[in-house]
């Protein structure tokens, strides 16, 4: 395996406007590409510090990715300082000049002569088109000390460099790679990360190829088992893992291969022809939006109603205010009859629901935390309990997928049955 | 200002399974304590590589924020590595055993022996409690070669690391700030980026303290004005340009200092006792879910729904099914008439509705990208069309965040009204 690096240009990654998700979307493609991610930096727009940063990364790296400061403002200056470091000349090209014109003329915008800095490129460079923006990017091959070197230049707004590095870089690396590291993810929920490890530990210690680690976001304990080698034998060095992890923790097992828990259920819901609907409470939307971030999810889900107000969860929904009186809107009947209710309004076969006090400060004397998940499927019910430390986002994120995996159980458990 | 620089220590990191979010975290807050973010590395499990970039670090900057590898398992190595390197021994601090064992009693786990290894620190170090996990953090003062460095090692999860930045470390640094940076932001909606930057030129060029920058994400261009100085000194500095922002940019500054389109919106319906209700096809619930991240959101929106099928926008909604047979479900009518609808059917002053194609793939041979997004408000209607490149994520992004803005602009319009 070749070695790679990162390199993430903007003083707004230093300043924590964003985080660099430009590093980790290229980070999980490389390997497959046949190079390994050893380091991601990111620097300011400061040409000295970029500068430094770029030399090392050519001393230790083979191939460097440079993401952001292509656009074409002053602080704009990851071609200049590539270019100096590389000793290449900044050159123009016609064609990019005539692709800048007919963008700014379409979009009916002026185009300003800042702009025409996009058009100039580090000599012998390899120019990437950008289908969703103004900057180009750029790839380049040099000798560095009789070693090889391949230098990509990539612009940082993710809707733009998403597909550039995709269609454009991609199948440039993978043509050349001879070994390759594969990686399969194995998400499992309901377990702790400790107790994750120590079932697994045979496979996570002491090995070098293939390796496996766990890490956890979210609730939800994620494997990582990597192999090296030509294509085909690190598919099968994952495999005989795979098998292992299967075996151990069935049930728990709610995702392969970096699919998430929502494209799961989906997946799930669609061979099992059932339909899903929300009503949400303090999780807002989220569970429905997570749903519907799934393409296809329009075979599952058809209308969900966000009830964040009693009132709502009384006259849209139809909830009885008695029952709401009695035993409080934060609370497992409230739960249950929002889960009911909801199936019915949306004609869905399962319906799942969320109630409680994402915070911050307490809500009916309720701590923050305190959430109910409620589900019904086809007469049959289920509820969950959650006490979730952390922030507002944390405990929605949370209960979302405690509300995902509760309706893959239901659909499993019917699953099963059929198979019988 | 002192320099600080963030270390991050994950293989899951460098194989793109999650974003550095922690960086972006601290590097909001540091200026703030006194401390420039400089460089953000992010490193794997592996203890020459991060003893190397510990040592380089170290070098170079006054604090050092070590995130991540502090967990029970074995690939967690951080401590170690760091203790050797600044030539400490590891010893045992016993009131984290007792922690730890309470902990594991509370939440009627059994304790792994690996967990007692989060029991030990480098000698001298002063222990942060984890009120959100097992893994304690620590904060070390050493002089190397004589200079007076900072290391603080924190957990990688961000329920766990946030918490205890925010109310062990940073408390710790800002007493002995003398010269801070304060930042503000300003977010513009519906101006291109190089048109932003030409018509604030004289803000933006050949300054340096304070200055001036730009980004632009999902459709939202950020303008970042930094200041240099004792705290009062720098909040002078940044106001003078806040208000040339203002005056050029007026309606179209969605939100100031890092508050979201999505708070503004809350912010302002709040103020003017307006309610919010969405009807949304393509979004999925995702204009809810912004809206309802927000503390305080229940001022605002009572309820919402999800009409994903035509059958839920004509039965859950009572859209007119003729109007979406002569029109088309994606169309200005569609649009208008769930807009509408959802005000009705949820009691809100205002409903705001999404219908159009989030990709991937044609819909009624409507293009991937092409969505309307309507707006009711008292009697009056407003209809945007959207034809966005990217994926299904981004352009769902963009439309919620279009949505968002037309909810903005008419609250704003009522406003100058009430004020003549």
């Amino acid at each position: 395996m070749k070695k790679a690096e990162i390199i993430s240009v903007g003083t707004e990654l230093l300043m924590g406007q964003v985080a660099n998700t430009d590093a980790q979307f290229i980070s999980a493609l490389l390997p497959g590409a046949g190079f390994g991610v050893y380091y991601h930096t990111v620097v300011g727009d400061n040409k000295d510090r970029l500068a430094q940063c770029f030399k090392k990364a050519l001393e230790r790296s083979d191939l460097v990715v440079l993401t952001g400061g292509l656009g074409p403002t002053e602080d704009d200056l990851t071609k200049n300082t590539v270019a100096e470091a590389l000793g290449l000349k900044l050159v123009i090209d016609e064609e990019t000049v005539k692709d800048l014109e007919n963008y700014f003329a379409r979009s009916g915008r002026k185009m300003s002569s800042s702009n025409m800095s996009q058009a100039y490129f580090p000599e012998g460079a390899a120019i990437l088109k950008n289908k969703c923006g103004t900057a180009p990017g750029c790839m380049i091959n040099k000798s560095v000390n009789g070693i090889s070197k391949i230098v990509v230049l990539l612009p940082g707004p993710p809707s733009e460099l998403k597909p550039m590095f995709e269609d454009e870089v991609l199948p440039v690396l993978e043509k050349d790679a001879e070994e390759v590291l594969k990686s399969k993810f194995f998400d499992i929920i309901g377990v702790p990360e400790s107790e994750v490890e120590s079932r697994l530990s045979d496979i996570i210690s002491g090995r070098t190829n293939p390796t496996a680690a766990t890490y956890v976001k979210e609730g939800i304990v994620t494997v990582r088992v990597s192999a090296c080698g030509t294509s085909d034998t690190a598919s099968a060095l994952i495999e005989k893992d795979a098998e292992v992890i299967r075996e151990r923790f069935g049930k728990n097992l709610a995702g392969e291969n970096g699919q998430s828990l929502q494209e799961t259920v989906v997946r799930l819901c669609e061979k099992h022809k059932l339909s899903v609907a929300s009503a949400e409470s303090c999780t807002g939307g989220m569970i429905s939006e997570l749903i519907t971030s799934v393409p296809g999810a329009s075979n599952v889900i058809r209308s969900s109603v966000v009830v964040y107000s009693n009132e709502a969860k009384i006259n849209i929904l139809g909830v009885d205010p008695e029952l709401i009186n009695k035993y409080g809107v934060v609370s497992e009947q409230t739960a249950l009859a929002m889960a009911e209710r909801t199936a019915v309004l949306c004609g869905s076969d399962i319906g799942v629901s969320t109630t409680g006090n994402a915070g911050p400060g307490t809500l009916e004397n309720k701590p923050a935390g305190l959430v109910y998940v409620g589900l019904y499927f086809r007469g049959k019910t289920a509820v969950k309990e959650c006490l979730i430390r952390g922030s507002r986002e944390h405990i929605r994120r949370r209960v979302s997928n405690t509300a995902l995996n509760m309706v893959r159980e239901a659909v499993l458990g019917i699953g099963e049955d059929n198979d019988r």
